[in-house]
């Protein structure tokens, strides 16, 4: 692995640049990518968005967010360097390299990362990549200003879950703390990201804690999203992985579960909230994941059954 | 006013201190309280809390939390100093001062405070009394250590609704980076707040929601809690003031109404997101509060009737 001075280094001495992060962004890596774009472009260099992704709804209000059309998938020509951020792997990359010849530079805070470039920076201690490319641009000698400032605030408030997960060190107040001074709205940025969800989110989200079940006294909750209530509410396709962290909320719960009914199948997501590890249980039904969040992938079953099996493993541990 | 470091010198030369809050305690309430009533102990000082309420369910996690327990309403004999922090006026005092002759301290961040000490100081850039309890802790040279930092942490967590809120300041990021170097588990603070909920309210969320309504073109959504929700759901009493925050989460909308049924009639919540002024619809109905955040209390009326009223009002601003 390289120091982050020498990632400096190499950037000083070369021209063009392309920035590219991970398919499907996030706040984290739309955030990182224009934050260093904005600085590249400060020092002087040529530096563009690489994308194969259209910049997600509600990171609209970052202010590169115009120059991810959908134009540029590929390096250009001329271009000596491809910056890659966020991202774990060259096969996630939102970015054609195959006719690209130049060097790749890999910035990233993913534990897994397989160190694809020419050049790799890769921390695990920091809470998101934007994190580490605040110190680059210090590192960089560029001066922040109020719109690089809100594109890293964002990239740090996304990975973060708002400062909660246990990412967040003391490093990274600090950062936000600096960051701050920029004059930059953070209520508006809370606002942008998690105040965006359609109406019909909401509705999804009232029938599921409707229809909610309590068991093996109290520790577990069992959370439904049935093909009906999707009909019902006109939802095609929608993002509802997080519906199952509702199921935290509620005081002396160890465990959420939400099954989802899916065209083939169904879907299951388990989270933890402290010590139980529900990757124990997705591994048993060939899932996977983390400790406290995990999922399993069922075909051809109905819900009812799904439960059931679910259940009867959790029984072994909980009852 | 008096400065921090006159606060500092009288605690210094004084040495037996009753500590208290406002009345319904909160986190920063506990949180200050029981960070100071530490800090004085180091050095040496005579330090007890005083408090006619007992503490919070979801703060019975922080260290001082058994010594709340409705034995000391007031002041000792020998006690030279109150000190009361976070709150704004003699009259909500969660101790009962009317024998007491000694000084009182009066440390706080609200904006409207009746300046009852003998010593006060108040500084509402504060984005709570822990953030000047820390400052405080500093002039004194006490050493922080994992208890008092979590307790400072819990307090600053509390009344910036997780460093979301606009009284959020860098000042504020650089405390508790600073806090998160003395070992806490901030992680498991924010379950303990957060994640605290009796199922009986998530049902009720999950009902509320089923319900809720999108008016005038999206910018308004209507809440309501009925009775009836409350006794199918066996809920007693219980606080539904942060139900009609949800309404906040959707995309494009601007205000969001609760209507809640009570015996004596209908209490009415109400929140903007951005720039709409609900304190000036309060106001027209004898309620009143702050631009993004206000309430109104009708008595003898009919949950149907005031919908109507207030739907009347908005409809002149949003149609
Ligand atoms: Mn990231
Ligand atoms: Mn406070």
């Amino acid at each position: 692995m390289n120091s982050l001075s020498e990632i400096a280094d190499i950037i000083k001495a070369n021209h063009s640049f392309g920035v590219t992060y991970h398919v499907s962004p996030d706040g984290d890596a739309c955030g990182s990518v224009m934050a260093l774009v904005q600085g590249l472009r400060k020092l002087g260099k040529e530096a563009y968005i690489i994308s194969r992704d259209l910049t997600p709804d509600n990171l609209g209000f970052l202010p590169l967010s115009m120059e991810i059309a959908g134009h540029n998938t590929k390096p250009k020509n001329n271009s000596d360097i491809l910056i890659a951020l966020d991202c774990g792997n060259e096969e996630r990359l939102s970015c054609d390299i195959s006719d690209f010849t130049g060097m790749i530079i890999n910035v990233d805070h993913h534990i897994t990362n397989d160190m694809y470039g020419r050049f790799n920076y890769v921390d695990s201690s920091s809470s998101a990549t934007s994190e580490i490319i605040y110190s680059l641009l210090n590192e960089l000698d560029i001066e922040l200003d109020t719109s690089i400032a809100k594109c890293l605030y964002t990239g740090i408030l996304t990975d973060t879950g708002s400062f909660r997960h246990s990412n967040t060190t003391s490093s990274t107040h600090r950062v936000v703390s600096n960051l701050l001074n920029y004059n930059i709205n953070h209520t508006k940025i809370h606002s942008a990201l998690f105040d965006n969800k359609p109406f019909s989110k909401l509705k999804l989200i009232g029938r599921v804690l409707d229809d909610c079940k309590l068991l093996f006294n109290g520790k577990l909750i069992l959370l439904y999203v049935t093909k009906q209530m999707l009909n019902e509410l006109n939802i095609d396709n929608m993002d509802t992985g997080d519906l199952v962290s509702y199921g935290l909320q509620v005081e002396n719960t160890e465990v959420s579960v939400l099954l989802k009914e899916t065209d083939c199948g169904v879907k299951v997501s388990l989270r933890s909230k402290n010590e139980f590890d529900v990757r124990n249980i997705a591994e048993k039904f060939g899932g996977g994941g983390h400790i406290k969040a995990s999922g399993i992938t069922f075909n051809d079953c109905t819900l009812s059954e799904v439960k059931d099996k679910i259940l009867n493993e959790f029984a072994k541990e909980l009852d």
